[in-house]
């Protein structure tokens, strides 16, 4: 059997305000070339299809259309499962029908104990869950914790194991020893939602999703596939694709595809007059989606209105070091800038920024308005 | 063939606050019962499966659980189309799974011209859609109001009619000569969104959801089935129900079969009094949702909650003649009154909210209170 395990589309998703929807389009595209080229019996998706509980319309119908195209127009047997973006109640709309094509999509943790069965395997399909729904399921109040209600379910679920096939988990939630990503939600942070890797043992293949990365964990029978799409900075280093898993072989062959984005999300530090005489440099791809860190320590008029006309998709802008101003007035006091004339403040903040002295016309006309200033007239 | 009609659940729709989910899911019962009563070969849902675009988990839960229910527990055959309360987008969920076992949800115009092929009956899903979707679909801008777009729609349904068959339709809109109620959408006011019911002279029948009362028109071949719950006062006195359509029969045998509520949308008008005393009254069902009118003029001190102790369900509460009260200043002027004593005023204000006068105890409290407040000083 050979499948192929993707997870987190996140449909939906805008990476700091810009549309992802042509990214998502087209590494959903890649991904179905994918499956195809290597006639994957079965598709993998390892939960979070929505960004949000409540998608929009175009979200709707943008997720509606992939699963309709993989599993109605390819043919493809799918086995999905609700992640913890995902609205379990929402996506469980058409599912008791999507099985009549083989397209089981698992939202419920009852759902998990019964596993599809393939002809020499079994895939059980479990949706994110909280320890709260272990507690009902189980009627069992001791289930406290993920990592309690965790056992419990892979307890569970070993009673349905047929010793004569492989064995296949799809599941989505944090696994210890990951590493995390600030674009996952907050529930994967601290231990207490964390479920021990030991428990994932007895599978031949553990198909996760949640984290971002597909090196977020190194198990060699469980794994992320990590999002077919870069939906952070933090996530610009990472390599975006999917699982190829050969369960014919002792341990089952992994072979990870990579996905190209039609525009990457990178991170550039330099100085602002390399930056902006870099239209013509070969190595930047000046539609890429840009984390930019300014080598600069002086401040830069309409710095950002600047870099966006040769970075159009600026998705943050920062200092490496701060200001040199900053550095220059750590000598001196509130108490010693308080007892400066106001022309002599005036003629220092002006050097400062401008980086050249105030002019003698410039200092002319300084004088003159201060003066009517302090009087309380009108300058001329 | 014989078809149940049905239309415009709104499920997820609320009457005044009160939640109606207990009424529709057992009208829904009602409903399923009498399919399989009739033996019926089909359900047509003429629109408004939902009550808003956006409907509540609650409420896509509930509609997920019907349509399942009619279709692959109980295997009725489903024709169902879009209304203008649910989203097109959303409801679309699904369907291209659904036809397999015979469930037919139409939520685009496109849908509509490539009918469902029984043996000896073609059934056209037509969704609510607006004008704009007509120009869209027919590249023509002159299809400006809803009646030139539907006179086109169903040129178009008539290119795909075979002559041995019978011709039904199932549509969601408020055709010319019904009469409406005030529980549906302002969309059905004015003559603009209207389609004149001679364009349905065509078919053997219309299924036509939109407005919730059966009588709402008077076609041979064309019925609202009216919604299967009352969801507002206007709807008081309308008779709940569905069609049975035996389209075997020429014209087509109509036969309407009613829901009964668990408690009933009703109107009373009484005396404060009456209602109070009512709770051994046989002909009252206390638990019913009631729009009281009370014919008393005087003033009812906390008259809501004193009802509400006998009716707990009341929706509105309003008089019938006004109140005595304002009668009474009818002859008296602004400026009359202003020329009256403070202890007049108070008096005559007394009298008329508690109708008897003040004692000699309160009306010495009232002058010393008014002459302290007079003199500035404090009430001892």
């Amino acid at each position: 059997m050979k499948l192929l395990h993707t997870a987190d589309w996140h449909i939906g998703r805008r990476l700091h305000g810009f549309d992802l929807t042509d990214e998502q389009g087209n590494a959903f595209e890649q991904i179905e070339a994918i499956a195809k080229k290597e006639q994957v019996d079965g598709i993998i998706i390892a939960g979070d299809l929505y960004d949000r509980r409540l998608p929009a319309e175009s979200s709707v119908a943008m997720v509606n259309q992939m699963l309709q195209r993989l599993n109605l127009t390819d043919h493809f047997p799918v086995y999905a499962i609700s992640g913890n973006h995902d609205s379990a109640t929402r996506l469980a709309t058409g599912t008791p029908w999507f099985k009549q094509t083989d397209l089981f999509l698992h939202t419920a943790l009852s759902q998990a104990f019964k596993p599809v069965e393939l002809a020499d395997t079994q895939i059980f399909l479990c949706p994110y869950f909280e320890p709260f729904d272990a507690q009902q399921y189980f009627d069992d109040d001791s289930l406290q914790h993920l990592d309690q209600a965790f056992a419990r379910v892979v307890d569970e679920m070993k009673k349905a194991f047929d010793p004569s096939k492989k064995h296949l988990l799809a599941a989505h939630f944090f696994a210890a020893g990951s590493s995390t990503t600030d674009s996952e939600t907050n529930l994967t942070v601290g231990g207490l939602a964390a479920v021990p890797t030991d428990l994932l043992a007895d599978f031949d293949y553990v198909a996760l999703g949640h984290l971002h990365g597909k090196n977020a964990l190194h198990m060699r029978q469980a794994r992320y596939s990590g999002s077919p799409v870069k939906f952070s900075l933090s996530e610009a280093a990472q390599e975006k694709g999917v699982w190829i898993v050969d369960t014919d072989q002792t341990p089952v062959k992994l072979t990870f595809k990579t996905l190209t984005p039609i525009h990457d999300v990178k991170l550039l530090t330099d100085s602002f007059d390399h930056l902006i005489h870099s239209t013509d440099d070969p190595a930047i791809d000046h539609d890429d989606y840009f984390g930019i860190t300014l080598t600069d320590t002086q401040p830069i008029p309409n710095v950002m209105a600047r870099l966006r006309e040769v970075f159009p998709k600026i998705v943050t802008l920062s200092r490496q070091d701060g200001f040199s101003t900053q550095v220059r007035y750590q000598g001196e006091s509130g108490q010693q800038i308080r007892q400066k004339a106001p022309m002599t403040l005036l003629k220092d903040f002006y050097e400062q920024v401008a980086k050249e002295p105030l002019t003698p016309q410039q200092e002319k006309w300084a004088k003159t308005t201060l003066k009517q200033a302090s009087e309380g007239g009108q300058p001329s």
